[in-house]
Parts: structure tokens; sequence; C-alpha cells
């Protein structure tokens, strides 16, 4: 079936229920949460069901009615989106866990899946007609938003640690954004683009401060329940930092479920964290609804070291509403998972999946995870972006060597 | 519709003619010319149409008819293939060619096509009982060989020159391959395999060594003729080192026109090298059918740094035969063109696929592409596997500071 037109009609705060209009530039909600859009269900109770989708283009905008993005002229694309759903036989025997499957966002442009967020976010800002925008970033977003600015013709202002990933730099420098490397933490970039948001006007594109971008995340969640044939797992595990995906994993499925396309309950969402960084398991486990900054952080997933994620409360609530947990990894289980996905399943995922993997094993040997157990684990990037993760040891051959 | 079996009925040797068995190990043919997969048309010409692959899983595998592995429980996967075909209207329009399209490789598991070849080439070598396998490799090969071998448990040996890129360095070693870094180029590594195949009775994977690398990366041609709707493109530029991917989408274009899936002249296929080593240009130009070795090859583009290829006289061959050309660009040209592409287009390419564009530009100036022409410009990986290539300089802000 083709795709017809967006069912957006509103931008709508989780908090405190104000409303405002999907036709206005909108940041933040008054009261200081973030901004969630609002789709006319009832409408696509009656033009979508679990046909709909069939042989339509294999990217994020195959699911065209449930996307922000009013006119397709605006669309700024790079071909991403439905990436692979791959069973982990081999993995899956040795933790116990016979249906453990892989959604590999490496596949994608960039090779994280901040091209999701950054393809539907950069959408809308040009359909708002939007010239300049700026975050702060621990890497992948920051280049993630880069590409698709430049694809888009939009000014892109980017400042990161100095200590963030070259490649990450590299993507931002040779797209043509203005990238500036800061002598400090990511907070630190939060608060030169604050000022420079308030000083230049530029559209402050922050996580969860600009409504689209978790809109581009939740296609994760679409594309999951399609390529199980809209029969949902038990479980999916998802590497938290500021906690956008699985929050957008969350309103994908329950909108799908509003509409009627699934059925039964939501599968059991899973926020993933490192021991060195971990508000939110912190959180889940003395019962609170809002995490506390995370002093002093420190782990080798550098994307999900993030102290205090303004979208904290929606976590927590989408772990709390589905029977989910929050569970914390060492480093030292994040290295033996990422070496042991990638021999067992030629899996080569970044660390933040592999920290997923490790939190599946250790679920697994609670009973949290049971033995029947459908159980996805997203991976959000590629090995290949990170090349200092791993130090290998490798011999060396003279060149008239024999093996 | 839903996919039959495969209608590969024999290995036949391009030069000689000689056949051999499907269901036997064969390397090159006796006289030692690369071996070709023969398929039968005849039956594909009944069973198979312009609809047949529409609905089918989003990977190379949706061609399954016209791929050589006999028992889908042989196909070793990661999701490859069905990549991005995007039309590229900014550069088009700075390069007088607004007919351009980027097929990009780059979104891809191990971020190169490769991975098409190793997919196609692993699960093959798995269906015929291959337990260990050996080759020689600048960096990309051997990492796509390394990671589809791990998934299919097969014991992997890469054999690589010190200077390869460290990221392909970290996939083969992460994956369990057994790595050695020479202290040389990859004519010694592969003198270093030949000599391993010998002693231990390896399979030698080596380039055009094995007959089914080239039909995993026969896809990207068939893929480039169902994204156009099986209107076939004018112009179809290709970065040339072993010229794998070029033999392959040729046959794969002979093969949907003999089937009567395609009609018309196939598109004029190019042959883009760097000028530090262009063997194929050389011989183009000097109207020989077969290269001569590159002396102190030397470009930036490291994945056509082949200085002669086993395949040369098919690759010269589906020039002529398409009425192509081949056309080297210098490696200035090659790092302006991969700014531009970025800037431009957001499409972050690797060096050989900067190459291509570079390429399209002069070939347009010079009038061999003209103005209304359908150009495909094919990168074969991602810019995010080469962080060496560029050397972005970026101002540093102190913590406090203010944009």
């Amino acid at each position: 079936m083709a795709a017809t037109g967006s069912l957006a009609e509103a931008l709508v705060c989780p908090r405190c229920g104000e409303t405002y209009s999907i036709g206005e530039v909108h940041q933040l909600c008054e009261c200081g949460s973030p901004l969630l859009v609002r789709y006319d269900l009832e409408k696509a109770k009656d033009t979508l069901n679990r046909n709909s989708f069939h042989g339509r283009g294999a990217n994020l905008w195959r699911y065209r009615e449930l996307l922000p993005v009013q006119d397709d002229r605006n669309i700024v694309t790079l071909g991403e989106g439905y990436t692979p759903l791959l069973p982990l036989e081999r993995a899956g025997k040795k933790s116990g866990i016979p249906h453990l499957y892989l959604k590999d966002e490496g596949i994608i442009p960039t090779g994280t899946f901040k091209a999701r967020g950054a393809a539907v976010g950069v959408s809308r800002a040009k359909e708002l007609g939007i010239r300049r925008l700026a975050m702060p970033t621990n890497g992948n977003a920051g280049a993630a938003w880069s590409v698709y600015g430049a694809r888009a013709g939009i000014e892109v202002t980017i400042v990161m640690p100095e200590d963030a990933p070259k490649i990450t730099r590299n993507e931002c420098a040779a797209t043509g954004a203005k990238l500036y490397l800061v002598r400090g933490l990511i907070s630190d970039c939060g608060k030169i683009v604050g000022a420079g948001v308030k000083a230049h006007g530029w559209f402050d594109a922050s996580t969860l401060k600009e409504p689209y971008r978790i809109e581009g995340k939740k296609t994760m969640g679409l594309e999951i329940a399609e390529q199980f044939r809209w029969q949902l797992p038990d479980v999916i595990l998802y590497p938290t930092g500021g906690g956008v995906g699985i929050i957008g994993i969350w309103k994908a499925l329950k909108e799908l479920k509003e509409i009627g396309i699934v059925e039964g309950p939501l599968p059991r969402l899973v926020a993933v964290q490192a021991e060195g960084c971990a508000p939110i398991v912190r959180a889940y486990q003395e019962g609170k609804k809002e995490s506390v900054f995370f002093e002093n952080s420190k782990t080798v997933a550098f994307g999900i070291n993030v102290p205090k994620a303004l979208g904290d409360f929606l976590v927590l609530q989408a772990i709390a509403e589905t029977g989910g947990c929050a569970k914390a990894v060492s480093d030292e289980q994040i290295l033996a998972a990422l070496g042991e996905l990638a021999r067992e399943e030629g899996a080569f995922v970044c660390p933040e999946g592999a920290a997923i993997y490790a939190a599946a094993k250790a679920l697994r040997e609670e009973g949290w995870i049971r033995e029947q157990d459908k159980v996805v684990l997203l991976n959000t990037g590629a090995g290949i972006k990170y090349p200092d993760t791993l130090n290998v040891s490798v011999p060396y051959l003279e060149k008239d060597a024999a093996l």
C-alpha cells in the first residue's frame, strides 16, 4: 500500500498535559518537560493495518503515517532504517536464551542509531524553516546531525568534549559543521550551546529539547514489531544514556497497540547502564520516579555516559508500565560480552551494544529472563566506530615468513 | 513471490570454456583463469519476472534464484545488501550531471561492499564443508571474511600488511580470526598465504581464486536494476582494484537481460583508478586485453591499490563490451571530491567512493558523460572506516568559553 500522509496532530506534554501546535517551532514545554508528538490514532485505526507497510521502501519512512513530517518534499534521507533483526543461535545457546535476537543499528548511515533521530529531526527542522541549529554531543549524535544537516542545507554548530571519538569529529568537520572541541565534559558543552542559543537564536537540538528526534528513534520499535510479524517479543534490552531510544520504542509499541496492529502485553523494557554511570538503575532500585545526577561517571561505553537525563522520568515510567527493569553491568562484563558476540556470531557491536548482551546473560542467570522468553538486544552502533575500545595484540611476520 | 531455489548449474571458465561441477570444491580453472557460476537462465525465463522480487527481504538474498547457495540452511547472513540508492541533487547540479545517484555500500555489515562477497563466499564454503580458509588482504576483505567466518564457525586465517587500517585489524582479531601482520606489501602476504594453502590444505579465499565472492558482488548490479525499476541507468562508475565488483555488476546485468527482465543497452561501465595505481587505465588507453603490473603504486585510496588484478582481462572486456572506459584521478582530486560530497550531500564516503565522483566530474567536463545521462556512483564503503584519511583542524574552547 502506498503511504498516505502524516497523522501527527499536536505536541503534548507528558508531564502537565499542555498541548502545542505542530505547525510552530517548539522546544520544551513551559513546565520544563520534553514534548511528545500525538497522532490521530482514531484515523489510523481506519487506515492502517498489518498489511499496510508490506512492500514499502526498506527505510524508516515506510512508517510515513506515524512520523511527524507533513510534506514529503521535506524528507531528508540517506536511506536510514529497516536495519537487520538477526537470530543469535550460538550466543543464545551459550546464555541459556534460545530465542535471542539482535536488532543491529550499526547498519545505518553514520553507523549508529543516532541517524534515525537526526533524519526525522532535521527533516522537521527543514519543514519548520529552521536555518541554523546547535547541539552538545559526546560524538555520535553530533555526527549524525552534521551529516543530515549538510544534506538539508542547514547550518549546524556542534560542541564536543575534546576526548570524544576522533571518527565523529571527522564526520562533523567533513560535512561542514561548525565544530568546537571543549576542554571539559558534555555538561560544559551544554552550557556553551545554551548560551549560544540565547545569543544567536540557533535552534536547540539538544537531546529531548526538540520533540522530533524521539519520533525517529521510535521507528526501532515499529520495525521490531513488523520484523516479528506483529507478534511482539517478551523482552527488549536497550543501552540507556539519554534514554530517547527506550522512550521511543515504548511510544511506538503503545501507538501500534492503540491502533490495533499489535495485541497482548508490551515487551518488558530493560534499561541497561554501566556500573560507572547508572543513575536510572539507582532510581529504579530505590523506587524513585526521577534520577539523581551520577557523580564522577566513567565507563568504556562512552555513549551511555550520561549522568542525568532530561527524560529520566519517562524511562522509569516505561520500565514500570511494561514490567521491565534497569540493570547495570561492569566494564569488564562489557568487554567480555563484546568479544563473545564477535567470536560466536560475527556480530562486532559497539560497547553499548555489548553491555546489553552482558545484562541479558546476568538477568537470565538471575531468572528474571526465562528460558522461553523471546529476547531482543538492541545494538545501537557498529563496532568499527570504536577503534580504541579494543587493544588487540597481533603477531608480526617478516615478508619471507612461513605459516 | 516467495523465493524458489538456486538456479546455479555449473562453474565455467570465461577464458577456455571448461566446465566444472557446482557440487565440488574448485578454485581456479586449470588454465589459470577465475571460474564463473553459470545459471539455468532458460528456466529463469519461465520462473522469474520483474515482480518476482517485490516484498522479499531487504537484503541480497532476495535474489535467491540467481545466487549459488543450494540449501537455505547454509546461508550465513548478517542482513547484508539492498543498500540505499540516493539521488545527489546538489552534487549533480554542481557537476553538470542532473541525474546523478549514489549507491551507498557503506550501509552494510563491516561498512564496505566486501560484506557481499564474504556473505555468499562463506555460505558456499560452509555448504561445501570447508572448515578452514585463508586469504591475504589490504584490510576490508579480510575483515568481512573474518566476520562471516565467525558467524559460520569456519576457521579463518588472515594475512595483512602492517600498514593496513587499524579498524580492519580489530574486526579480524575480535571475531577470532588467526591474524598476522606482515612487514611488507599485499603481494608478500599473498605468497605467505599461497605457501600456507599448500602446507596446510586451507581453502584459498584470495580474490577471484574462489568463484563465489563475485556472485555476492553481483547483487550490486541486481539491486541497481531493481531500484531503478528495471530501467537501467546510462553509466555506472566503479572504483577498481581487484575488479570483482565491476565484473559482478556486468555479469548481473547480462543475466537479467538474458532472462528478459531488463532491456536495451547495458550501462557504460567505467573503471575508476587512482593515478598512483592505474594498471587498468593504462591497458585501456593502450588497447590491451590485459594489464601490466603497476610498479611503485601509491594512493590515498588504499582499497584500489592493486598493481595487477587476476581478473583484469574481464574488467577490460566489461568496459569494451558496454562502451565504457577507464579513468584515473589524482589523490588531490579524490580528497577534494570527498569533501564536496560530504558538504553538499551529507554523504561521507570512503576515498575510493570519492574517486568515482571526481572521475564523473572529469568525464562530464570532457563530454564523455552527457548532461542527460543517468549516472550511478558506486561508493564501496563508509567514510567512518578511514579515520586517518582526513586531517581536520578544529578550534578548541575552554569550558567557560562563549560562542
